[in-house]
């Protein structure tokens, strides 16, 4: 005990005595400090320690998100692999998962920058030691504030705009508050969500004025090529994915035509990026959802139904044979209610179940799952109680939904890891 | 301090000097715990001193969760006078908000209990102080040891099944642990959800074991008429709601002449809930949506479009008049992918913007959700960074989605509330 010899060595001086209570005030009060701050980080990452206790995935509560951990690595290192091979720097989207942990995978030795949906993101992953951000929706006048402390704290924090109003917005801001901020110009090339039209003269206008304006470093040119979700096989993605670089790659070239520098050509979505013949031309790629896929992708031709890391563990709550139905405690907010691949001729389900394509999730309540088949359902092969994984058709949706993932490799779950959430 | 005082209780001189030592250390000590239980209060519930500061609506960042706090105290009052009205307990399903305070205002004064969809919404209430806990969703065998944890905690807490199986494992359960568990019999009323069909002999006798098993209290019988979100308009809720008492209460004296003790006819969904002309034989209602109420319940009559006390406060982006589009910072994560009531011939929308009804939200991706309008959109009158109020399709799902409430009144915040998440 060092306090005790501490107080104990000449305790007939008071004054001394004195300082070594400053002292021990100090050190009680910085046990103090780490024991909370012990317990917040406790409480941010739910460590357990699942070294000791092992459990498996049959213990756990329903309904719970599982990745597995194999595919995730192998869906990462895939991504990682295409990237190197054609010559394009990766900037994962980390939107589908949101956790410090997967985005580490995903940028570990070659990727040098994210690519977020919200500021909240981009503050979790400051937090988290990443440096280099891209935010991917359209930056607007009420969050330049939030933009301009993140832009002080990282090397790199990237703004889009698309609208003149905007970029005047940033001015007067930029003024009043002696900052520069790094933006992108964001591009339509065939999805019209967002973004300039590059065949329009004001779209040149606008990426001159970003390049000219004391305010704003341009950055270059970005694009999501989300129409490639309309797509139903490979071949219908590999043409899309050509349009989304060659719409880019001549905007680009038409700009530096025009004397405007174009640093970067930033593309990306999961099925172009899994489907490009080439990238010659582009800079970055920011796919996101290939790190879990999902039933979207699969039924589209981005990836193999096994290719999909993330899954919802439900438990059979009950049987109706009269209606050839299975009730599962898996609903709308565990699953999300996305429709899917709506668009393709398959039934319309929110969801397929693992290793029993047959079964079809055709409802979901807030907590109730309807699957049906359209076969008599064998009620035997699935009791009242027993569990089934379900992939879900989006499975971004489907993890924001979840506060907490289990991380596992076959039956037993090895990690779990917390999602940031909110805006 | 003991400790000090027993390693100084032969120093007098010390002694002294050591009790205000130990004093200002125990004072240093509480002030440090009262910082971190503040720290600690603030995190869970996000106090804001509202009061000293208030905040306008306008000062939100975006998307954003608002309650009206006028509209949410009518729409409670108004349930509570019609159970009140027509002589039937209100168990409000506390599922739409999962938050202390609205449950509280719901229950105050009269209603005795609570419903809820997840066992984490149980232990929530439990701990917020609820003794009256219906959980309304069929139990399973992998929740046993939860459920019995809460029977113990709680006055009442009930379970709903519907399987016979279920029920052998529950006995089992409770021979082993020692444990009766209150149970309702799940019902289905027409809506082929879940619940057992009341006019098959092997619901009577699944009624007779619940009544008879040494391991069940056998509460009732209970249902759901979910088939009412299939209708059109009130007189079509009106009819499945005399349908769904109907079906309860025939089942309820069927049971009695069989000489099964039926203590409580529960039934209950918004739409009924607004709509059924009487409940003679009905002892309790458990409507939950009413609170919010949505664009859902406006379109099938449920409510006007005026009561629903719910928006998402979201920021105009940017506009594309080429495609007659206006982006908004609430996408698919703000809102959820509710299709509303898509069988109605309304054009299919992701939610509507408040006082603005001629918008229509078409699209939503993550964090992207578009506008159109059947006519060209004058643009003017929705600038880029302006504000607009989106009322949800499905305020439950959309609730679900935010970690925090802002509770306004006209424009300004008048408090925060947090919810419960996860199961």
């Amino acid at each position: 005990m060092i306090w005790r010899r501490l107080i104990y060595h000449e305790n007939t001086k008071i004054k001394k005595i004195e300082i070594l209570f400053a002292f021990f005030r100090v050190f009680a009060i910085s046990c103090f400090r780490d024991y909370f701050s012990w317990l917040s980080a406790l409480r941010q990452t739910r460590v357990r320690n699942l070294g000791e206790k092992k459990m498996k995935i049959e213990e756990l509560k329903t309904p719970a998100f599982l990745i597995d951990l194999p595919k995730l690595k192998t869906n990462i290192e895939m991504m990682k692999a295409r990237a190197r091979e054609k010559l394009v720097t990766l900037r994962p989207h980390v939107k589908t998962h949101k956790t410090a942990e997967i985005a580490g995978m995903q940028t570990a030795s070659e990727a040098p920058g994210i690519t977020v949906s919200t500021l909240a993101e981009a503050r979790f992953y400051q937090k988290s030691g990443f440096e280099d951000i891209t935010y991917g929706f359209p930056i607007t006048a009420n969050k330049l504030s939030e933009a301009a402390e993140l832009t002080a704290r990282l090397q790199a924090f990237n703004l889009l705009l698309d609208h003149p109003q905007t970029l005047s917005a940033l001015e007067v801001y930029g003024q009043e508050h002696g900052i520069k901020f790094k933006v992108f110009l964001k591009v339509d090339s065939g999805y019209h969500r967002a973004g300039v039209d590059p065949s329009k003269p004001a779209s040149v206008q606008l990426a001159r004025r970003l390049a000219e304006s004391d305010h704003t470093e341009f950055k270059g040119i970005l694009t999501h090529a989300g129409h490639s979700y309309h797509c139903s096989n490979p071949a219908e993605i590999a043409e899309v994915a050509g349009q989304e670089r060659d719409v880019m790659t001549q905007f680009a070239g038409h700009l530096r035509e025009e004397g405007i520098k174009c640093e970067t050509v930033s593309i990306g979505s999961t099925p172009t990026a899994m489907h490009a013949p080439h990238w010659q031309g582009v800079d970055e790629i920011r796919p996101g959802n290939y790190a879990f896929f999902d039933k979207f992708q699969a039924d589209i031709g981005s990836c193999k139904i096994e290719d999909v890391a993330a899954t919802v563990l439900t438990t059979v709550a009950s049987h109706y044979p009269d209606h050839n139905q299975i009730l599962i405690d898996a609903g709308a907010l565990a699953l999300s209610k996305d429709p899917g691949a709506d668009h393709l001729d398959n039934d319309m389900v929110f969801g397929g179940a693992q290793n029993h394509p047959h079964l079809k999730i055709f409802s979901l309540a807030q907590e109730h799952g309807l699957i049906t088949s359209n076969d008599p359902i064998d009620f035997e092969k699935y009791p009242v109680g027993s569990l089934l994984r379900i992939i879900p058709n989006h499975s971004c949706l489907t993890a924001a939904l979840f506060p907490i993932y289990h991380v596992v490799e076959e039956d037993q779950v090895v990690d779990e890891w917390t999602p940031m959430r909110g805006w």
